[in-house]
């Protein structure tokens, strides 16, 4: 998508790769909305610390990024070794698999670069291997987001109030995003409507992220504090959600998503509004049986007990907002059944949570 | 409650008077949980102002302070004229009552003290007879709170793990709270368990004025981010809410309270986790018909677009958070209907909602 940058909008993926410095480029997501800027990551472990520490984030961008990681740290192998490289290859995947532990994409996109890197029998070839399905992963995540935009357009009418939660817009993919990519072609297509931006406490992504896309994209939209959803649908004032996903059991239909994602799908439930994911299918996971199964991180207190921002000189600060003696308990992710999903827009068209297991294998799952 | 003031615990009301100067004796609670500080409000104009900038908030404390403010305002009337007085009064009455339009309660003791002034054949007479009033006024709202404390404190047995949103402490009240005396008196009777207290987003009530509230009655408690709760519920690791209110409708058991309330009660349903509202007598209106007439205040869009908390140096800080490009809606408060809860906890006991209007003539209702 297109970013404002010295009055001109040009675009700009969120992931890339440059091959004369071995590099893999993101822009630099903690510094938004206040700060444009892209960072160039040098090795595959500072690679796995950026995805750990979040200057990159969201299920798809993170799954190129470790793509990308896997090929970069190929690439920096010295020697003609192969079991050497063999064994470096091993330490580089798990580096970047342990950097997100909630998320699926980041193991799929490696395992796909992994299995393109077999027909190769010397360490230079694996190498190319490597680097050209890491681009094919950033390519090919690029079309998905796309096509799930052609069919999630269809849900979305003139006049619709549209709630979205965290970010799940481009910046969380390669570019497009899933939550966001029906909004963008409904756009593209000539409808107007209004999105309101779930602020998402504790990181605030939506009010920072999304509203941040939105803007550059020039879409109508508020934000609101998490606690504001349920009044707005209460008195009729939204008619669809659409969020993203890091893990959608494929067995199930459980979707697990940004903590607040829940409530949000229960709010929807009682009011009768429309829920939908939007996903690529490298968020799927055909192997965990249930959703109580899906590790879900507790992050750092200072989230909660905080807030970061710019003061009135610009500058990026943290501030202490609670309570001085006081902690906190703070899981990132939650999970939301497939009883209260309308429906999982994937870039092969609109499926209730239940149908993932049937066309399992239309979708890449398992026999 | 008690104050932690230089190392010493001292007893310290929300809202007091100081006849010699005719000045309302607030705690600053927007400097709370960074400072404590008592502030000498000293004209009815200034105590309205007070009231509207949340310099005090809650149902009990502005009630009290809207009483203290109508003494406040007869108390500096110069002059006998009756009628001028009068005219002076409906003056007072009127800039304390819009100070706060989604509230009651400043209404009710306004009318409490009101009364109280009718058998007052002079300015002089009617001056004393609204100062005693409201000093009345202010008792029975700390006795009231004690007795919901004894009530509510039968729902606590050790172990258990309560969620509370917003503040509806004795930061709300004159003393001890309506949410929180349950709290209270279960740990005066030598119960443990522990407390999650909501964020409360835009305002953050909950991470700073419950919080500091329950630090310094040494009440084992975490903050958690507004979008937490479902998950906690999912997990079964909450026993029980309890919150408070700004106005419950004796007609039909609605509940008007701080944004976010309506959310965790339909979470609570989910789960069938028990879901409480603690109020007094005062908090009650006999007359609206529907909540869909309570006004809800819509709140400025900064609250929402940022964060206030406190930078290294300990200095008090705004922080703008969102896109700086995007905009907010803010409503204030959400009406959470009878269905949904499962018990409200007066001073005269527990009642389904749809007691109050049965057992009206109990509760100081109309015939």
């Amino acid at each position: 998508m297109n970013v404002n940058q010295g009055g001109r909008a040009l675009p700009q993926r969120t992931v890339a790769f440059d091959r004369e410095t071995n590099a893999v480029l993101l822009i630099e997501q903690r510094l938004l909305p206040h700060e444009f800027k892209i960072v160039a990551v040098k090795n595959f472990r500072a690679t796995a610390a950026a995805i750990q520490s979040m200057v990159v984030r969201g299920a798809g961008a993170i799954g190129a990024t470790a793509a990308y990681g896997l090929a970069q740290g190929a690439l920096a192998f010295l020697g003609a070794d192969p079991r050497k490289f063999s064994t470096h290859m091993e330490t580089v995947y798990q580096t970047l698999k342990q950097a997100r532990p909630t998320a699926v994409d980041p193991v799929n996109a490696m395992n796909e670069v992994r299995t393109a890197m077999l027909p190769g029998e010397t360490v230079a070839e694996q190498q190319a291997l490597a680097l050209a399905a890491a681009e094919e992963f950033a390519n090919s995540d690029v079309a998905h987001c796309r096509a799930i935009g052609v069919h999630g357009a269809k849900l979305i009418r003139n006049g619709m109030r549209i709630l979205t939660h965290c970010n799940a817009g481009w910046l969380a993919f390669v570019d497009v995003g899933s939550a966001t990519a029906p909004i963008y072609a409904a756009q593209a297509q000539g409808k107007t409507f209004h999105v309101f931006c779930d602020e998402t406490r504790p990181r605030s992504q939506g009010a920072t992220l999304t509203a941040w896309e939105l803007a550059q994209q020039k879409i109508p939209h508020q934000i609101i504090a998490d606690n504001a959803a349920g009044h707005l649908m209460q008195r009729g004032e939204i008619d669809l959600v659409i969020v993203g996903s890091d893990r959608v059991l494929g067995r199930t239909g459980e979707v697990a998503n940004k903590i607040g994602t829940y409530t949000k799908a229960v709010l929807a439930a009682r009011h009768g509004v429309p829920f939908y994911v939007a996903i690529p299918l490298s968020t799927i996971d055909w192997n965990l049986k249930r959703g109580l199964d899906i590790p879900i991180e507790e992050r750092e207190e200072a989230e909660v007990l905080g807030a970061w921002g710019v003061n009135r000189a610009g500058k990026r600060q943290y501030l202490r907002v609670a309570n001085p003696t006081s902690g906190a308990r703070n899981p990132g992710f939650d999970v939301t059944p497939p009883d209260l999903i309308t429906g999982i827009i994937t870039p092969l068209g609109i499926l209730a949570p239940k149908e993932l297991w049937k066309r399992r294998k239309n979708l890449g799952g398992p026999d």
